[in-house]
């Protein structure tokens, strides 16, 4: 294995890993920043390119461990980092000590049921929405250009590993990839405040696109005009709306109820 | 209409109000604040006792046109503050100008579904959790008294106006308090990774009280012992847990279906 340990801030490769907490730095090196101890083994144990594995000091025996238990065919090299030079990589303020940089290449959407993010911009959602679609068994996301990027360090962590899971696709128009799933028989489901009531739905197939729009201002017209189905859950109380977060799970658990 | 203009921020009614941003503050004055255009609307819809409404100066009207569409048999005194003053006030760093102080004196708990939150201790959690529950049709919440404060800044922007409506409930021991409604014939249904297939459950009734657990260590012991039913969603994907107020909501919702 190889293994180098790196002291100085200055130094090219550390230059570059701190740029990676940027969508520009992220852009010109194709590459990602997997943090924590557990985003890290997800991210070895997922089949995605490793490019480097990054150990504060403190914590060799861990990254050893989790290299270890991920039993990849071929050892990523290893870099050692002395606490400060580790602290200036992470993003996060208390860093757990172990990292992995990535190939900035999200697994390709497959499958038949999928979510489509209309303008998402919350990270947070974003990445809670991405773990929720994991658990509930969908099989990916479509995400418009204009949402939060997924893999800036806040919907990472939001997403506890489920980035590495979940099927992903970045269409330059939401709209005419709806289209064409369309015409490959999938429902395309709206979900907006003015639709019709969900647990009434009727001719929703196998193959199902959930759209979920923006926080303020809910799934846009175009996106509205493709869909097969326009929905709502019921507000039973004196709410307006819910996050957009809850909705999604809501509805993603719900239609794969008979899953059991 | 008794209006006043403030313009010191060493004047006693500021530094009371200041106070309320924090626990001691909200104890000592009996009151919270509800800053925002739309809280301070529906404070004042609500029935909640009023003790004033705070208004920066540009926001006079918005303030005035609130307090017409509320129609309350009697006005409360409105203060007049410059912009540095409503500032200091508020906890937002960009108030929108209206806020109103509030009786500490929540919604009493009374029907048929609640929610129990059990060690709940992120804001944003508690106060998303308290929205669904009024848009799923559940009337209140029983808090165990290490919870996030429900009158904390961030727990009320995060319920959107829903603290107004949902009942609430604090007693010193959760688990006591759930014994008393099993006597009084409620399920109480714990949500937990380790129990049985949610979907399959069997024996709930109409009264229903669904327990949701800390963020990283769930449903304490003492209320699992309690719990008619120990239940979980489906971990279909990798995906080990939900977040903890998206699976409240799923499990809400899918409580309230038959509602349609």
């Amino acid at each position: 294995m190889k293994m180098e340990r790196i002291t100085s801030l200055k130094n090219p490769r550390i230059l570059a890993w701190k740029s990676l907490k940027e969508p520009r730095g992220r852009k010109a090196h194709r590459a990602f920043l997997a943090e924590g101890k557990r985003m890290a083994e997800e991210a070895l144990r997922s089949g995605f390119p490793v490019r480097a594995l990054l150990l504060r000091e403190d914590c060799l025996k861990d990254g050893m461990d989790a290299l270890a238990a991920a039993n990849l065919p071929e050892q990523p090299p290893v870099f050692l980092l002395p606490e400060h030079v580790f602290s200036a990589v992470c993003d996060t303020k208390t860093p757990q000590g172990v990292a992995a940089v990535l190939d900035l290449q999200p697994k390709p959407l497959s499958g038949n049921r999928f979510l489509a993010l209309d303008g998402l911009q919350d990270p947070g959602n974003v990445g809670t929405i991405l773990r929720t679609a994991d658990a509930a068994g969908f099989d990916g996301a479509i995400l418009s250009p204009d949402c939060a990027d997924v893999f800036s360090p806040k919907v990472l962590r939001a997403t506890m590993g489920s980035i590495f899971r979940v099927g992903l696709s970045f269409p330059e128009s939401l709209p005419e990839r709806l289209e064409a799933l369309k015409r490959e028989g999938f429902s395309v489901l709206s979900s907006q405040l003015d639709g019709e009531p969900f647990y009434a739905r009727q001719g929703v197939g196998e193959k199902v696109v959930l759209v979920i729009g923006n926080e303020g201002s809910g799934v846009s017209g175009p996106v509205r005009a493709v869909a097969t189905h326009r929905l709502r859950l019921p507000m039973r109380g004196g709410a307006e709306s819910l996050n957009a977060a809850i909705a999604a799970g809501i509805m993603m658990y719900e239609l794969t109820r008979e899953d059991g």
